[in-house]
């Protein structure tokens, strides 16, 4: 007779509490790496069948076995019992009933806390490279903007008052380089996990005289974990990845809160595509940026996320607490999250329309005063003395109701003797953004550059 | 022909992007409010009526349909649909099917906006009851375990050393105390919720000339809501929620810590049952508290829960940003770990076994030392001079290697001459809770009147 | 000769680690209330002089010495000293040497765990009365806007697309609503921290027969906390405390988000007072929003301290451990951040000016689409249908290039024979916020009807 | 006439209000990286001098002023003044006091955002190497324990049950590796940080033709900024500080509690040094583990600067937002706490005694079940059914009130023939540890084996 759980029928009976069960349970989350539990459970077998513990037929059927299961979950066909404790119970319980007694071999020497880290470890593995896609093909979106918005000009913001204009291709890169320290940091969480915990029993280690090398190896893993307390419970590269998925809400939740309000009837610098927009169940006008707003605000579910796993970990005494259970919940739901949002991201911006011409009139006559201050340094000011100068010059603007650029060259000259008529010449967006010239600066033949070395960085770390 | 949106076919086509989609939907997360959803519109219906929106024969079909449509889902027979973008959408469309164009009539003068924000705190009003009764339960079961337990004294603990001896029904009393507060907690969230949103349109107020008054009684709100910019936008409420959430879920890991330790073999002060305890699959005598831990554990994903909404709302500028989309499915998984948390740890209290044996003789004797400064205060030593007499007896205990009270009479007098034979009276359990007698002490009496207390609380507010 | 700290010389000699002594010292924090630790001195000397511990002289002498040190304190000569390693050794330390070894009697039955708790309570009640005071000063500065405004229509916002024409009124009192919840939340905070937790030792009771009621009624609570151990250990009232101003915070948040918005050039509602502005050290004409976005970026930080107080707490599992010395700190930043942000918040609002032509001429023609609507509903069109007749005049419009306002009688006929020419007359700011004339609407007889409520309810509780 | 602020005396002035020049002024936290600030102008005083801006007199007078006020301020002598609105401005203000109006010349093309993200840099750059020789202070103390500890076995946990007995000096270890990984993040973050912000002007570029490349390598970073917005807006490198420091925090608390929990009475595996431990003011006997405590309360505080920032920077617009003043004040607090923390970790592990016979009395007879069920698969049994057939004997074994390991052989041969009276000798430590032979085992040579690598690993990367 079969027992319900991998650990009921001997000293404990498997009659828990409706309640406990209810919370105890984890199958309905950790099946989602089913797969990566029966890649695991076959390297185990061929690493204990070396170290004698299997013969050839043991190991044969015991890989037909899986084989046999991994089909079934690809077709949907796997039998989930509600009794399954999780998702290795389950296996094991199946494998049972495919193989037999022969089955209950599987787990010599090994534990469901060096199991499960490694199941964990693979599944994100293999699901940070499609993370990776998302987040590449985002950035070539920007790229192909800056490309094709090239000839637009608009203000540039500081505490969200117009400060110089720039290139709104410049605007788009910016994103670019962001984006550029998120896939860094995924490419270090995928560095940082590629650890193999498989060997390290419930904590003390395996007393199966496996070769971990091999096994590591056998499972696509860089090395085995030096230590087998540490192995089964490091859960930082799930901290690591739940991290580096917050920033990268960060990230979008900025981009998308300088999208929404361009979109606004009074800044009107871009139109968002209707296949990205939604309506009002009352307000018949109504075109809401209801994506940008939905990746805004799962950046704090993001948040939320790290916060859960940090305090879960903090204060864990022993080398497996059952409080780690959340943390797959939370790993994929943040990645969930992630890819979603990157992917809405992208189409949000590969299909919104830029209206180059409210752009271009909406730059102010104010935003080339620190032109108008540089002008009066080429001429020999202290630099500290012409903002003074200038500042007077805008004050003597405003007070007019006229803008800067309007005051007649006695205005000009009542501050300094310095100006002449060429001081008009400073009042062009043409001429603001190239006189940014230096590396990294809106110049147009920078942005061009900046383009290029984008366009590099795609083509060297391609994710494919 | 029907539209798949309640706002397609005008200005918008519904043909949005299929990622868009995915993130956008709200029905998989807001049809738990179905019924909420549909007290509303029925409650709505009179509102317009009595107002003229409606002719009696209208309001008839239209109630009779949405009468209809709770008992589908009710029988489970509701036919939610694909393309329902939320709760609201489906009731409406689901509406039409059954009593045709007339259900167009049901939306006037109100926005999904008014609407969810009403079916929201419905669905809380009535939630919160079973919470506070689930949390009284655990109250309960404390003040019973006080009572059954009265004759344990077990050491008590300050830094997690041993601190002073006090009673196991006075440590069980200590969480009751804890739980009062947080069901202060949930009766505020009961009664800040308790105002009526619906009638505030979108955000500037209804074009209909209802009753707001009236409409609020009517759906058993306390008053209507004084203000449609904040009605709309107000989330207060579930940020209360979540916060009194993760207080509950600190109060509850730090009981679930001290049980965790309090049934370690070194402690041994409770057994756990069966019955709220798991194996492992490796080692067959594994009996470990995965229930303590899980509810331990849980706190941690209540904080990211309370971060998350806090972390959205911050900085949101109008009335109604979709943002907001979270906070149902943040405020329905913190309900569902808060009572399923209780449940478990009133589980594990009902049933664990005190071990009253090794509770009294874990009892070190120096846990008696404030006990032996007291007797040097009584014969009027200043208590700081006393303090310091003692520690050195601790200390020559210490470097002895005897227990405290094991110092012989020349011991104690070659610190003290006021020290007599009668020091030996103060290193016993009974002496030393007796002691501490003033009002809220460990002393029997006081904590059978707190019992009393304990009591009396849980008949003022029966949540019944 | 005195020891160095009040546990040293015994057991333990004070001789720390110099690493150890930086970490553990809390006097740079705690002397905040130092005060506090007096008032609740003097009153533990009157309820142990009245249990017989002090006879009348040393009451005197102690009364007295802590009296002068109180003067000391306020006059900023009280000789703090690098060793002293909180403010309760302080205050014993320097009473000690004005008094002499009578001092010595003061810490009789008393723990520094139940007097720390005690100040700190002591501490917040006093300054949440300050506190309520500016919540309240800054809803009476709203309130004062909401008058002196009265006659300015604006844009309504939602998704941060226009909605609907509002009031500015209607807009500055929504936020005076949400200030009223945070004051419900401190006066709760309040309430619930009025339990006086002194008396309780260090854990278990004191042994001093005292009357607990009267020492609480002597300090100013409304009553003893029932358990000791409860007493010594909860922080709540300091989690409660951070949670109200991490709401509050929020709140603030919101409101500085839209001011900053309605502040841009794009914008141009407002204009902010140079008293709450700065400029740029490069950018002469630049004059930004620092106030409004230091009051926005404030709210981050409370969020943070909240989530270290939670996590601090958790598993926490005795009556006291040090990990809770944080509390102060995280309590003393969030009241400064609190108190200065709403200062700042209610000079931004009192000193900016609106610029009311700008805010009419904002409003665009599609936000009178729902009362076009309205339009067709009164002429018996089903809403739903009336919702996408507009719709589709909407897209019309905007196809045309022409304001919705602005299409032709044919136009509208194209869409529905319902209309006559009268439809022109939705088309008025005064017509579209008169009819939202339902209680908590924006129609002027409304928001007058709300003036009064508000005004009210300041009377109502005035914390003065 | 010198202006009070930067900025002040042209289009503003600088009266500005009492509460917002508090709430605006970072002064009191940014003159931390006043060093940095000089260095960054010095190099950029050279970087416009090349560029034509400054002759080399000029350039003389400016970098000798700004080397007389680095000496002041090492000094202690550099004269601050209330109206200094940032550290910026302290220098520019008394540059100008040393060598007169020529120091206007300095911040030509160059503006705070640029130079605050410079400045922060720099200095987070300079200072990430000593806390990464902390880091490796507290490794070595880890490795020198397990070297000294060698001998000493002790009951390893899961669920804080008792599991599988382990050499002390394998637990040791698990926290080096542990720690590795810190000074991973903490690498990662130098690297990433090594990006130079100056020559990006306010967001634009500067319009002065300098060599960003120069001046990058002048300042030892690795690169300039390839995108000037992105350059003054970027807090990324703050946020993985504060990660990395969240996560250290973490660490160390899981560290601190196992220590807490060991130093009881009741487990009794250490004695903390009185130099990390403290008293009680009212129990003589208390010595209380007050320093791991700290340390492990800071991870809570850790976490809470990490939800602050990143709470903070969500949804900001634009390239500069006041909000981000915050940074600092959070990056120098968790610095500190960092610093502070490993130290007093690295002291409490290098003084505590390890009381070795406890340590190894302590190990109970059921921690060996596993290897009673090793004996069983030895002999041919599945593993799954040897579990079971162990899992019968321990609660033989516990029904009889008996140790495992006291149970008769008849006992052991009710349950499986295959017993023999060789079953008792897997009941000894040292036979359960030598198992465990698996690369990362606790198998004495592979603990050997795992000390050598880490310390070729503390070699590999000597932070010196």
């Amino acid at each position: 007779m079969q027992e319900k759980t991998l650990w009921s029928g001997g000293r404990l009976s498997s009659d828990i509490d409706i309640d406990m069960s209810a919370l105890n349970q984890s199958l309905s989350i950790d099946k989602r790496m089913a797969q990566e539990d029966i890649r695991g459970s076959r390297a185990w077998a061929k690493a204990i069948a070396a170290a004698g513990i299997l013969d050839e037929t043991e190991l044969g059927q015991i890989d037909a076995g899986l084989a046999k299961l991994a089909d079934d979950l690809s077709a949907g066909t796997f039998p989930f019992k509600p009794e399954d404790e999780d998702i290795h119970s389950a296996v094991e319980r199946q494998l049972t009933a495919e193989i037999g007694a022969v089955a209950g071999k599987l787990h010599t020497g090994r534990s469901r806390n060096d199991q499960v880290a490694t199941d964990f470890r693979l599944w994100l593995k293999s699901n940070l490279e499609p993370l990776q896609t998302e987040l590449r093909a985002l950035q070539a979106a920007l790229v192909e903007r800056a490309e094709s918005d090239f000839a637009v000009i608009f203000p540039g913001y500081t505490h969200f008052q117009q400060a110089q204009p720039i290139q709104l291709s410049h605007w788009w890169l910016s994103h670019f380089w962001t984006l550029e320290r998120d896939r860094d940091r995924f490419y270090e969480t995928a560095a940082r996990l590629d650890v193999c915990p498989l060997g390290s029993g419930a904590l003390a280690g395996t007393t199966v005289p496996i070769d971990r090398f091999a096994l590591a190896a056998d499972l696509g893993f860089r090395e085995p974990a030096p230590n087998s307390l540490d192995a089964v419970s490091d859960r930082d590269f799930a901290v690591d990845f739940l991290y580096a998925c917050a920033l990268l809400g960060t990230h979008l939740s900025r981009m998308a809160e300088a999208l929404i309000l361009y979109s606004t009837a009074e800044f009107g610098f871009i139109t968002l595509s209707d296949r990205f927009s939604t309506g009002s169940s009352l307000m018949p006008q109504k075109k809401n940026p209801d994506s940008l707003e939905l990746v805004r605000g799962q950046a704090g579910s993001q948040y939320g996320r790290l916060t859960a796993l940090l305090s879960t970990l903090k204060g864990l005494p022993s080398a497996y607490d059952k409080d780690l259970q959340e943390d797959k919940r939370l790993t994929f739901a943040a990645f969930d999250t992630a890819i979603l949002t990157l992917k809405v991201m992208r189409g949000v911006i590969a299909t919104l329309t830029v209206n180059a011409d409210r752009c271009r009139a909406a730059v102010n006559a104010d935003a080339y005063a620190t032109d108008a201050a540089d002008y009066l340094v080429r001429k020999g000011m202290p630099f500290r003395e012409a903002h003074h100068v200038i500042g007077k010059l805008v004050k003597r603007a405003e007070n007019a109701g006229l803008p800067l650029g309007n005051l007649t060259l006695a205005d000009w000259r009542a501050e300094s003797e310095l100006f002449e008529d060429d001081i008009r010449s400073v009042f062009t967006p043409e001429a603001a953004t190239a006189a940014r010239g230096a590396f990294g600066g809106t110049a147009p033949e920078r942005v061009r550059e900046q383009i290029e070395l984008a366009k590099k960085r795609l083509r060297q770390r391609p994710n494919e």
